[in-house]
This record gives C-alpha cells, structure tokens and sequence, in this order.
C-alpha cells in the first residue's frame, strides 16, 4: 500500500474569499503582523500500485480529473 | 516577512465523510485499489515576526483559537 499526499493551492492572482475571511478572523482575535492567509486542500491518499511511478501517474490522473480545477488550482503530488 | 503553511488533518479515527465521497468518486471514475481517502486542509500564512520562534508560536496560538478543532483535528506547523 503507497501513502501519499495531494496537496491543491488555489494559482497566484486567483481570489481567495476563504482566506481573506481568515485574516480577518485572526485580526479581530488580536493577532497583528498577517500579510496574507491562503486555504488549499490536501488529500492524504492510500492506494494499491506496483511501484511509486504508476501511483505517480494514478495520482496525477486523479488530480486533473476530480481532486483540482485545473483552471484555478495547482496541486502537487508526494509519495510518503 | 516569514512565510509558513499550516497543516490540519483530522485524528485517526474520526470519521470523514468528504474523503469517503471522494473515494467513491475516484471508483466511479475507474481509479482502482485506493484503500482510503481522507481530506485536511492547509493554511499559507504570511506574517511579521522578529524571529521564527516569535512566528511558531504565534502560528500555534492561531490553530488552537481559530484554525484547528482541537478535539478532532491535529495541527502541524512548519515555516517556510
């Protein structure tokens, strides 16, 4: 069983509505000094593969048809 | 500027049913042998702190006031 994990981060220049209301939150609780707060995602996935480069290919094909946008998202793939 | 990412997973043994979905929607795709899906969140901060060990620990006070629900979900910190 191969462990890895997906991590999607919303591309430079896309709004993140999430992340501003976060910001906000941490400064109504008195944090100070926050420049930026950005959310993503990460799936920790377990899976059956013969060796780390087809759960490679799997994780990636996974990735471009259900787990990001593409248009929106990068993601990145690491097998643990 | 000191630049870290927040991760939050939820405990072993807490039931997540987003990852299950995501996991019965990577079968209906055709992706086989995925033994389990679970989904966590990340959180990209960017603050102002003399130091990284001013940071860690202000980024620890933010997970357990406002990021993370401590009694399901774990926290890890890591700056950048």
């Amino acid at each position: 069983m191969i462990t890895a994990r997906i991590t999607v981060t919303l591309k430079n220049g896309v709004l993140d509505p999430q992340g501003k209301a976060i910001e906000g939150g941490l400064s109504a609780l008195g944090f100070s000094g926050i420049g930026s707060v950005r959310q993503g995602k990460i799936f920790d996935v377990e899976l059956d593969a013969k060796d780390d480069n087809t759960a490679l290919g799997e994780l990636n094909a996974m990735c471009a048809k259900l787990l990001a946008n593409t248009v929106i998202e990068d993601y990145h793939v690491e097998i643990l």
